[in-house]
């Protein structure tokens, strides 16, 4: 409605935040606009370097990556930050949480938060979300954090957007085999424990770099293990400094080239992955043939192997698939 | 090698462990042969009450999953239990917890344990834990009990394979916005405040009932919030109780019926979203192009959408589409 996708493009490369929202907003609901923006802003892309920051419910993630953002606005950097939100796949609805932090850089334009969540994405908020960061990337900012809960399990998962992953854990939270089963030690590039001042912070220390001796890294980076109390803001000064070591190694390593190639093949296989899922939800007589195969699968007259070969027959080859199955 | 799959289900069908546990691993790497199995067993699936039990990391999940069995076993209930590790997704490899709990039950040819880990499984997890959980319920098993860490994110959506859900939780893990931010509420249809000895269970409790009441939920059913203490026992039986209870509530409402369309239905989603993905990587011919393309995206000489209609062009009519892009 009014303003059309072009317009929104011109105004985004000349640094609009309000047509980068709308863009992101149109990238959410997995618009064809949002896609016809990406085609026409992807040539402009790649500039910021992306940064993963991910942790458990409860570990500081958002205070955290509040203090990163005054530590990069200090250096002049400009911040973009994609807060993902695991909200609830029924209701939805914004967060407050998500809303006082907006507010507490609403003044700043070097900084452009946006929150999302899972809501009415059909498993399309992993695509939603390399979307805006291209937006964001667009729109000049230097430095993008994209912050999620937990890590390899998530759907968004972080090693696929992000060129540095900061790992977060807490003191206390389960147990060391829990924490070598959390599984997630070969994502992180650079470990921090926050909130330091607890009970067990040495502990912890000493679990992962025990977890980080047995893992098989084939990378030449050695993930250096940091303590953090981001609600005071200890420590998020040596923090940035490992990140931009971090980056420092990617260019100077050629790995950089390496983890972009890595990051296009999981998002095209993403973006193939919901173009085709989407057609079942989108077309009507598609989306009909798939409910009558599921009413059938359901009173176990067809096993769901057979459906699914009769569901992609039939989106491959509309003519050839009768409606006798 | 040897035992075809047709023997294999034969056995299968008879209560044989070891060709159950054959199957499981055809079905987790995802072999043409499990689907062949799964297309000759589906019309016996259907008899298994499954469990879903989720939490996160640290929250005592297997030690309440072995409680459980215990419990069931007094009623004589057979028990299959699938344990789903979020592994590394570099590394992969067993972990020690998961062989201790595994010889706990060994002499009980009553329960079927199966570890299930995401490596190599190219975003296939959730498609081989459908196919074992059929296998357990072919198997004979009464109750199969699928233990996740998280929910709503996860790789395994819990509430695509699960008929009753039980939310474990502990008290001090994050604070009251977490709870509500984990976006977990509607899911669960038992509750259950594990370590319930721990300071704060109560206010854990008082939080959680909160939340319960923000939630909008349309179904007929009132979660319970229970206190278990896993280690010692305490408010098991409490919980299988209620576990019984939802079920009885599920089948006289009807309620069943639409849970088992629901979950048909996300199965042949997925199925049909990795028939496609697969696709790419098994034929020599088509990873090929895809890495092109990869290398193009990477380079910024294209944008992945317009990758991706190339991709799925040439994957659905091979012979439209040369090697010009």
């Amino acid at each position: 409605m009014g303003t059309d996708t072009r317009t929104l493009v011109q105004q985004l490369l000349k640094g609009n935040r309000r047509a980068a929202a709308r863009l992101m907003t149109l990238a959410e609901t997995m618009s064809p606009k949002a896609h016809a923006a990406i085609k026409q802003i992807y040539e402009y892309t790649g500039k910021a370097h992306i940064i993963g920051v991910t942790g458990p419910p409860g570990s500081g993630k958002s205070t955290l990556v509040d203090k990163l953002i005054n530590e990069f606005r200090k250096q002049k950097k400009r911040v973009g930050v994609v807060a993902i939100d695991p909200s609830s796949p029924f209701t939805g609805g914004a967060l407050l949480g998500d809303r006082i932090r907006m507010n507490r850089f609403a003044t700043d334009l070097g900084v452009f938060i946006r929150s999302m969540g899972s809501r009415g994405s059909l498993g399309g908020l992993a695509w939603a979300t390399h979307d805006v960061v291209r937006i964001l990337d667009v729109l000049g900012k230097d430095i993008i954090i994209v912050e999620t809960v937990g890590a390899g399990q998530s759907e968004v998962d972080i090693i696929k957007l992000a060129e540095t992953v900061v790992l977060l854990t807490v003191p206390g939270l389960g147990d060391d085999i829990q924490t070598i089963k959390a599984g997630i030690m070969e994502i992180g590039d650079i470990f921090v424990i926050n909130k330091a001042d607890l009970d067990g912070a040495d502990r912890r220390y000493v679990e992962l770099q025990a977890a980080l001796n047995l893992g098989e890294r084939q990378q030449s980076w050695d993930p250096p293990i940091l303590k953090t109390i981001a609600s005071s803001g200890e420590g998020v000064e040596e923090l940035v400094t490992a990140i931009q070591a971090h980056h420092t190694h990617l260019m100077e390593s050629g790995e950089i080239q390496q983890n972009l190639e890595r990051r296009c093949s999981a998002q095209l296989e993403t973006i193939v992955e919901h173009s085709f899922i989407r057609k079942l939800f989108v077309q009507t007589e598609e989306r009909e043939y798939f409910l009558h195969l599921v009413r059938k699968v359901s009173a176990r007259e067809i096993d769901p192997y057979t459906a699914a070969e009769l569901l992609i027959l039939r989106l491959v080859q509309p003519s050839k698939v009768g409606e006798s199955s």
